[in-house]
């Protein structure tokens, strides 16, 4: 008799990972199932639950007063809800072939198997610390876990408004900078690309660039860290790069992160060029009929590119976990891809994109015209009419809009939804030059930026025969 | 021997009115064939040209402070770039037979024809008064041009901070309702319908009357005007309804305007039902070779009902303006059609609609589920995210998103833009919930309130079956 026999007509699911991506799976599998027909456990190795990990720079900057009020949903809540939540508990081996999962209690080492009828993996993504010398030293920090956040707070604390160095001029690396500027610290970001946001064009990070200097940020281009410099304290004195040093009493790491697929991987599980697990259509690992993967762990289909991409954004992990809910509870849901959208701040300026760069259309082999525009926000005469530039690039023939970038102030980046939703459809600038946008002036120019980009695409895609 | 031919290659041009349609038309049309190839005449009749009517409101209320703030181009600008613009000169009769216009100056009442090799129509709206005693009354003005908001300027320096009556509550309405309470007047809004804004549901309407009367604007709703009353010295005294009377210092109209088409209608030109001209794809009027139209005095093509409308609106009218100066000038350009995109704001209120409400689906016969969500502009623990109601429509059976109404503060307005484009593009709500928004704390909740309201909408669709 196989343990599923011996639990009857009540499934067991498995969740590996309690943040976003799984508790989403696991909570709408619960709406759809009650807890006579679905067993549901779910394995979170830190001490918290669908937390969003995309406000810790908020906190740490002190916009948002506390931890807790990053956490969507409790521990507790889960638990109410009949999900059985097993805290500090790292999942450990995967054994497809008897469906089943080696946990361990990280507190007291004790270890032990549960089976499963359905699996949902959603491990998430670890930060790339790259192996230098120093780089485990007091006052080096990541921000990827609340631990994370709490752990460089301390870090803030001891060393009041002194001299901080932010590695990687990314999303995290831009709202960290931000942060550290808002907590009274000096602050210098190290860059190894050309400009900062390398998810924009290089001309379009130029822009970032010299805005973060007007903030009093110290922008270093084009360097790459060659390690720490840590006192006899064993504290951190300075980020060593090539051919200088950043004296820092605090470091922030905003490299990246990756796929954490080592589970996936020793079980055999298929993982894409960027290392992330690959699904089909409704987040069903391929080739596997009982497990189902979501979240910053897997990687998604780029509906421009027609590629598969890593995009690592807690409002993707949310829907994944909604389509894997919906279909292990028995429903249907798809998640059909990304177009790659993304908005940030540093300070005042907004920073948006969505669709491919220019070197992303080369790669791919598509030909494209890029156009950029000078605008404003609101109607030029309106108060706090702020510039904005628009970046838009298009297919040559078929006009078919490739990307948009947008850096500019208030009310700037959320117009990259405009260029998004025209994406997924698939439009054209032609099309789009049309488009019967919201106007009135503290909104919008009579032209709002965006038509206005992608009326000179347009007429340089025609142009260009 | 034909005034054309006498003219040799060189044809004219002529528009009748000088604000965003004509204007518009008569520049794109030079910028694409030079005075030797094409001669422009512009004829308007009061003393600007495109400038922005939506603009008044912040004028008069402060917002922008001077008149030339609203110029988007001047008469002598216009002059520079070799259209020969007279202002102040009215055109009182058009011989679509012979190809001629008879124009009339205002100031001396002096008659002459002039020719045209093609002719477009760009004399916009007419504000509605109805012919109730005491109209003309001093202290009740329209806002319609600058020289009324010139005149309602006057007005105000009269009666600094005296007792405002606003007759109306659509967008002008709304936007008096703020300037008024801007320069200190105490404000009353006087409104025919049962709610304000009557381009919205009255629900959505009612969030509005909500937020206005807690911005100290008293509202009188289901209300009709009979009259004004008029002191002895010829001013405004009290605006007099059914079955009250509300003291007034100054009377603002913003009962709505409707197309400007005497001339139109008196050379047989095609008129729509709502009184509007009615034109092809090209912004030609159907049936005529060389006449154009565009701007307020045209009806347009709503893409989701498939009927004309009247919408005046400075952004349909520059994009007019744009097509037919493209079509004049021997390129090419189409306007498709609207979708009936609006948005405003009533101090920090901001009011958002697109596509159908619940009685246009229903008079043109569509079924449909309507679903109402709240949430946030920002992530829920992110300073100032503040509260935003989304209302959506969606088709039985096919899912076919109809239309979308948003109430809310900073940041919900703009949102708009997503159903907008999801309209033009046809999309179902269901695909609709994976659209990849820009997420960020500072600018969404990880589930944008456009994508909470399409899961709603989704939902009850299927579960309608």
């Amino acid at each position: 008799m196989s343990m599923s026999d011996a639990r009857g007509a009540r499934e067991r699911l498995v969740v590996i990972g309690g943040d976003a991506a799984g508790m989403s799976a696991a909570s709408q599998a619960r709406r759809l199932k009650g807890p006579d027909e679905l067993e549901i456990v779910a394995f979170e190795r830190g001490h918290f639950t669908s937390y969003s990990a995309c406000g810790i720079p908020y906190w740490v900057g002190g916009d948002v007063p506390e931890r807790d009020r990053l956490i969507a949903r409790t521990p507790e809540e889960h638990r109410a809800r009949d999900i059985d939540l097993r805290l500090r508990t790292e999942v450990t081996e995967l054994d497809l072939g008897r469906g089943r999962v080696r946990a361990r209690d990280v507190d007291s080492g004790a270890e032990s198997w549960t089976s499963y009828d359905k699996l949902v993996i959603a491990t998430g993504a670890r930060p790339i610390r790259p192996g230098l010398p120093g780089m485990d030293a007091a006052g080096v920090h990541g921000v990827q876990t609340l631990d994370d956040g709490q752990a460089l707070l301390d870090t803030l604390a001891r060393t009041r408004g002194g001299r901080a160095v932010v590695v990687g001029a990314g999303y995290i690396g831009v709202e960290m900078a931000e942060a550290l500027i808002n907590r009274g610290y000096e602050v210098t970001v190290v860059n190894r690309g050309e400009e900062p946001m390398s998810t924009l064009d290089p001309d379009m990070g130029r822009l970032v660039h010299r805005a973060m200097e007007g903030m009093g940020i110290t922008m270093v281009n084009g360097t790459e860290v060659t390690g720490l410099r840590v006192g006899d304290d064993g504290r951190v004195r300075a980020v060593v790069t090539e051919d200088a040093e950043f004296p820092a009493d605090v470091v922030v790491l905003g490299i990246g992160v990756r796929p954490e697929t080592a589970l996936a991987r020793a079980a055999g599980l298929p993982l894409g060029e960027h290392g992330g697990l690959l699904t089909d259509r409704s987040m069903r690992v391929r080739g596997q009929q009982d497990v189902w993967a979501g979240g910053d762990c897997v990687e998604v289909l780029d509906l421009v590119s027609g590629q598969q991409r890593h995009i690592p954004l807690g409002t993707h992990a949310n829907k994944h976990g909604q389509v894997i809910g919906a279909n292990v509870g028995g429903g249907y849901a798809t998640f059909p891809g990304v177009v790659g959208t993304a908005v940030s701040k540093v300070c005042d300026l907004e920073i948006a994109r969505t669709g491919l760069r220019e070197k992303d259309a080369r790669r791919v082999g598509l030909r494209f015209e890029a156009v950029t525009v000078e605008s404003t926000s609101r109607a030029g005469y309106y108060p706090n009419a702020s510039p904005m530039t628009v970046k838009m690039l298009a297919e040559v023939r078929t006009g078919r809009l490739l990307g948009v970038q947008i850096v500019g102030r208030e009310g700037a980046g959320k117009r990259v939804d405009i260029a998004a939703v025209a994406l997924t459809a698939g439009m054209t600038v032609e099309q789009m030059t049309a488009l019967d946008l919201g106007y009135a002036p503290p909104f919008s120019p009579v032209w709002d930026p965006v038509l206005v980009a992608a009326r000179k695409a347009a007429a340089k895609v025609r142009d260009a025969g």
